[in-house]
């Protein structure tokens, strides 16, 4: 089987190629023949035989028929511009996040091979602030373009399902942890901040209070998800495709002081709050979320803090082992 | 101030259009200097100094161009491919009540003027049997490529009139009768086939039984919501701008009866039924609605099945006066 990643060089983009390139073969798929990787541009070389690697813009017909040689039997669609940097140029967000995935859904239906799709769409469907409550009926309510695209190919990635083009699903991502320092755009970056500040015991300055409350998932329960979505059975028709990941809840207060705690309570003393009453109000203010549907069909969150933060060390320990990311213009990150 | 129609020859379009050269001006907009119509084909030459015809494709480049000089201040956006037609050739709906729709307004973004634009979206948003009881809580989910990308473009509707590129309403329309009898692949024609049968005094079989629930609204109740949401109010940020328009539900034997009350009972003798359990399924159980918000914002319906009886007979009346739409491949009827 032939699986390909758009947006592979983006922080989780990497971190799925490298779980990929670890496994012999999938659930359901069988072997593992080729695994072609997408993005703007890389920094290194294949580190593994069945590794392709199509460096150009995926909205590129030249790089899509690249990309689509071999035939994919399996995408995970992670390429996006991030909310902040959507909202700022909005033309780029309408290329990329719309216009260029609506082109990869066209070229996968008349390439005929019906794929499975995993596609990260966003809580930013919701729009913000969000109601006080998020559960499988919340309905969606974007207020950035960003959210409107995710949710606009949320809408089309059903539509091509139910007519058997592909086999879509769409895991709406909460806050991944730890984000690069380097900004990509998204305005929740913030947690990342805090959590990469605390783990290095580096000081930094929050635009939220202690008080203020986050969706949170490790980067490697985000692949453990993105993998589980693309090994779900087939669903039956008109079953949901769209799922809101579970995720944990907690506060930037508790996350602090899970880090007082292994640290004698210098932790507290590295951290200064000068909250911005927007961004708290807009991204600081995450309700109870019930994501029971996404529970049921085997999605899983981080189980508790500590190990959320453990495994945000690890990511962290891993990359010092990698080159950082060449993305040219940082364009493809999700 | 320059209002644009497309889809300017199809059954909505022409009625818009001749309501349109009746008015000297529009509340909020001043005096119509001119009306711009686009559409595949026209029949007739411009019966109005200020009408001026586009003929071509609305996707086209030097057709966008030449619909959109004049600067439009006020669009309505009727072009589009019917539900049945849309869902048997998906490349054919998806190109015009899609890419179509998003170029539209994406040009309209460029030209910067900021118009109103008013979508004839569908209930098809909805899917397919419709829930027990629609209401403005009601969550779309559309089961035809049709409804889908109804829904879509109502959702960049939305974004670009947040961001101020225009000023977008859509409205979803319920069954418009009486429907020229050419089929214009829309499923739901059973509705008008029965009326102009019943008003010409012909005999008709339905795919539907005498219970069948629909809802209904005659053209020229249709035009008049039209014409309320180009001249609404400015919309508060973040106020609805889709509406469900409410709609006068009624049964086939309901209207039967109607007729036969006029007719002493003949009208009866000439329907037969031949119920197809899919359509009576997907267009034949209508739930009762609620459109409290639309009625609110001073949309109507017709206020009773005489009334609406009387229109369609008033619609076929003025039909006979004009030539049929010479709309060459049926292209862009709503």
């Amino acid at each position: 089987m032939n699986v390909l990643v758009t947006g592979a060089n983006g922080y989780i983009g990497r971190a799925l190629a490298e779980r990929l390139v670890g496994l012999r073969d999938l659930p359901g798929y069988g072997t593992i023949d080729c695994i072609t990787l997408c993005d703007l541009a890389f920094a290194q070389p294949p580190t593994d035989a069945r590794m392709r690697l199509v460096a150009g813009d995926f909205a590129d017909k030249a790089t899509r028929a690249a990309m689509l040689d071999p035939t994919p039997d399996l995408v995970f669609h992670l390429a996006s511009i991030a909310s902040g940097r959507a909202e700022l140029d909005f033309p780029l967000g309408l290329s990329v996040n719309l216009e260029a995935a609506m082109g990869l859904l066209e070229a996968l239906r008349i390439q005929g091979n019906a794929p499975a799709l995993v596609f990260s769409s966003s809580i930013a469907v919701f729009g913000a602030p969000l109601p006080g409550h998020v559960d499988d009926d919340t309905q969606p309510a974007p207020v950035l373009s960003y959210g409107a695209h995710k949710q606009v190919i949320e809408i089309l990635l059903a539509d091509y399902t139910r007519r058997g083009y592909i086999r879509g699903r769409a895991v709406r991502l909460p806050g991944i942890v730890p984000r690069p320092p380097m900004s990509n755009g998204a305005w929740s970056l913030f947690t990342s901040v805090l959590i990469r500040s605390l783990i290095q015991g580096q000081s930094c300055t929050l635009p939220v209070s202690p008080k203020a409350t986050v969706w949170l998932m490790s980067l490697s329960c985000c692949i453990d998800n993105l993998l589980h979505a693309a090994t779900l059975a087939a669903r039956p028709a008109g079953a949901r495709i769209a799922w809101t990941l579970p995720a944990l809840r907690t506060s930037i207060g508790d996350i602090v002081a899970a880090c007082d705690a292994q640290t004698e309570g210098v932790s507290s003393q590295r951290v200064r709050y000068n909250p911005d009453a927007h961004i708290e109000a807009q991204f600081g203010r995450l309700p109870p979320l019930d994501a029971s549907d996404a529970l049921r069909s085997g999605f899983r969150a981080d189980p508790d803090l500590n190990t959320l933060m453990n495994r945000a060390r690890h990511a962290m320990r891993a990359e010092r082992g990698t080159t950082p990311a060449a993305n040219a213009d940082n364009r493809q990150q999700t």
